[in-house]
């Protein structure tokens, strides 16, 4: 029956999006202003400065949400065509939550190099760039490589929006069982996109004990067949190098983050944490362990991907006031610390006396959310010198 | 005064267009229903299906406006972010006149498989591509070569869009001096995208004498130095071979059609033609002839580009209605039939009793333009076989 009502919406919508003219034409003078001739003012003007693009076209509200549609949902490699439904769902999220204007594309090809490509032939229509639901170990690459020959930010959601807003849970968390982020064991399962963001993240906190798994166990230096990725993070990560099975290494972890599969975690795994261990089990639609058996072996606190949980991790409360206030400033990228100030905006939502075990995450709809991480997000931009604009223009 | 006010405005939209949100997004239901979990059965929907992406996404009513920037307005190259505010007033006109979506997509490139390659990456987001403002003779391959390969109609309305006009005007200016398209001389001065364009469609209506020039003078089959295009066209047209200057190949013409430069045709050029002499001064801002002058050296119907003369040929007569028509019957090309069907359309909706010497081409904002041309080249479509709808489904 839900699936009948969403193909149902969906054809009723006929598209979530929609291109609309902010020009009024009615009449031969409005016509010559909007369109030739009055349009060559603008034309001239930005030849002669490419930034006045951002003055007098769309493109100061504009990002890019970008797919190859090789990852997406749980659905995998479904093709760009398909992919779209989400796309599209992306883009009204940005609008409905942040007022950005978000425009879809997905591109037919695989081909990292097409993709970047491609990206950078279309970067000077956007202020920003979104990438969606491109599977790893490509994602990384295209990001990183869009990253350094972009002059506007280019921002993997399925990496960084998890990370941010897990971390954002976390620090709520770690404030309700009083242990101090720099003390604390922490194991990710799962070493794809969300898995090594996350990773990256909490270290570039300065969080040092962090061990992530894959399904082949702890991922360690020197550890033999992993991907360029992996062997990254493995140099700076379980710098122990602990090896073994993740029932191995979760013993005594005080947080477990988990970007896998359903039921990976056991309830004798959580019995082994910590006291006070905390659970973010986000492998959607089913957990790693679901949240009444991990309190029930001892779990304090327990967040997932799940609307009908509590302490649902969720990046619609990070990414649509990212690019707000990344725009806002005309920022040339999102760097961490922009993605640090994102997450204690999202944490600091929820007042010291307000927070509990059930409540470590705003509401996806709390309207306060999208504004403070705009705000944030500008200020550390100009913070740290990638503002192209002195203060926030809108 | 004028330049000052056009950048005032455009400052004051900061972009002509905007995208927005149909999806009432405002509580967990909704958004479950828009994007996850719900959004899956749409995605897996098209996966199977790919067609159905005309179904659930916007698709259905979506052009993109492609462009180079080399060849905007009479700027010349001036590069995509220059071109920008041309673009997104296309994207307001097509929304304005014939509620089609559109969007605006300038590349960082000039090479023509570059831009092949892009457009081909795009296809699968959009139902149409409008390619807009690219210099020839790169724009005659860039169509060539996409109309081949896509499945979607590809159009570049500065050759077609003008030469759809001009004919439609040139229908009603021969039923006023009651001469026969089969029996007229033209000369169309200019051997551009809009000059070669204009002289196919005059030979694919049955007309068979027509003359391009270009700077050099009559074109014709075997003359030094003619590229792709020229080479082309001159075997199919000037089929006497008449060579000489423009002032040569006039004499006795019945229609003179410009796309070239400035005072390019002269008083005495004009008392050389055929009694009742028709003239197309298309040159923007300064035609080639100046209205009162022509008629003085006894032309009898004179039109331009310009909106402040009787006659304007002006593209937005055509390429909203065409798309729209496209769009409601899914073709998969726009081919001559639909342009002349269009071109017949625009005429038509001037009575024969309403046509004169100062009215042979309908106002830009009679709102009943888009909806015939919508309805004659649906219908063509359909009796072309292009049409992937069996009717009208909007």
């Amino acid at each position: 029956m839900f699936k009948k009502r969403a193909l149902q919406m969906h054809e009723q919508w006929a598209g979530k999006i929609e291109i609309v003219c902010n020009a009024k034409i009615t009449n031969r003078e409005e016509l010559s202003i909007a369109y030739t001739p009055g349009v060559a003012a603008p034309c001239l003007a930005i030849s002669e400065d490419v930034d006045l693009s951002y003055k007098y076209t769309r493109r100061n509200n504009l990002v890019a949400v970008i797919t190859d549609g090789t990852a997406v949902l749980g659905l995998g490699d479904i093709g760009p065509e398909a992919g779209m439904p989400v796309m599209e769902g992306k883009c009204a999220l940005f609008k409905t939550f942040a007022n950005v204007d978000a425009f879809p594309l997905c591109l037919r090809t695989k081909s990292v190099d097409e993709i970047v490509n491609t990206v950078k032939l279309l970067e000077g229509n956007f202020a920003g760039i979104n990438l969606e639901d491109i599977s790893a170990p490509r994602c990384f690459e295209i990001e990183r490589r869009l990253r350094a020959e972009c002059d506007i930010p280019v921002f993997h959601d399925d990496q960084h929006g998890t990370a941010i807003v897990t971390l954002a849970g976390m620090l709520n968390a770690l404030k309700i069982v009083d242990k101090d982020i720099h003390d604390i064991n922490v194991v990710i399962n799962g070493c794809g996109a969300a898995g090594i963001a996350i990773a990256k993240l909490l270290m570039s906190m300065g969080l040092e004990k962090v061990i992530l798994c894959d399904r082949a166990g702890a991922v360690y230096d020197g550890r033999e067949s992993l991907n360029r990725e992996k062997m990254e993070v493995a140099q700076v990560s379980n710098l122990d190098k602990k090896c073994g099975k993740l029932s191995d290494v979760i013993i005594g972890a005080d947080v477990f983050i988990g970007v896998s599969a359903p039921n990976a975690l056991t309830e004798e795994d959580v019995q082994s944490m910590a006291k006070d261990a905390i659970i973010f089990a986000m492998a959607n639609p089913v957990p790693e362990i679901m949240p009444d058996v991990a309190i029930r072996a001892g779990a304090k606190i327990v967040g997932t991907g799940r609307s009908d949980f509590a302490n649902q991790i969720n990046n619609v409360l990070a990414f649509p006031g990212i690019f707000r206030g990344a725009l806002d400033v005309r920022a040339s990228d999102i760097n961490d610390e922009m993605k640090i100030a994102a997450a204690r905006a999202i944490a600091e939502i929820i007042a010291d006396d307000e927070l509990s075990p059930d409540y470590i995450v705003p509401d996806v709809f709390d309207k306060r959310v999208a504004i403070e991480v705009a705000r944030a997000v500008a200020d550390a931009a100009m913070a740290t010198g990638v503002a192209r604009l002195e203060s926030v223009c809108v």
